[in-house]
């Protein structure tokens, strides 16, 4: 636990929230500036500030509930589609400095989602970056 | 695995990709269409549609390399930060319908992200999504 964290602090019941679920790895509530009724954070129990931080079966134990949050989430709002979103870092839109993953509910038409402008390799290109991300995958640990 | 699905075909390799990280039930692939270079997939090797086609246990097999490709995606980019996501449903943005986790490398200023278009809820309806999303739960299965 991390003593400033406020989802530490929603975690240990000192931050009041509408929990929705919880076992021993992780703990789902409303979030309370939602971009559509109904959207929900998932949040491991212990305090980690990225994915990075995360131990690949923490990671694992976390996200279990997941698919049953999901269709708990659409049932509940209604939504036609839902958007499972984690963001790393000020530059991604993380403002909470504990791993959180969010379920956005979404419909046809209601201005979210994410800005898809999407691009194409030049000549060569792909090929760098994958070679790149190869050698950073030996490096870069379990 | 399903006939006409194109992540389908990159998971066995009747279609080319640059692979980056396979194991025995997931495989990582650059996406063709990046919003930044280094942006990556990461995919069950069975077919599912979404995530709530995919049992628990599963879902945990598939999301174990994503801490490690985290690393590996932002030191390969140069990014400042990372987002995860993952969308289900056309009207939240899936376009093959084949569960695929997105890591997508983010810089302050680029243009891309979430609309962050957050709302408050009124008097009393953040109690009644959260009691409507409690009921869906017990009927959401595992």
């Amino acid at each position: 636990m991390s003593a400033d964290c406020v989802f530490c602090k929603i975690v240990s019941g000192a931050i009041p929230s509408l929990r929705l679920f919880e076992d021993r790895h992780a703990v789902a509530f409303l979030d309370i500036a939602p971009l559509a009724p109904g959207h929900t954070l998932l949040v491991p129990r212990r305090h980690a500030t990225r994915l990075i931080d995360l131990p690949p079966d923490e990671l694992a134990d976390v996200v279990r509930p997941l698919p049953r949050l999901a269709r708990a989430v659409l049932e509940a709002s209604g939504a036609e589609g839902l958007n499972v979103l984690q963001n790393n870092g000020p530059a991604a839109g993380q403002v909470v400095e504990h791993v959180h993953i969010h379920l956005i509910p979404r419909r046809r038409g209601d201005g979210l989602g994410f800005r898809w402008n999407a691009g194409r390799y030049g000549a060569g290109e792909a090929e760098d970056i994958a070679a790149r991300l190869r050698r950073a995958l030996e490096c870069a640990g379990a």
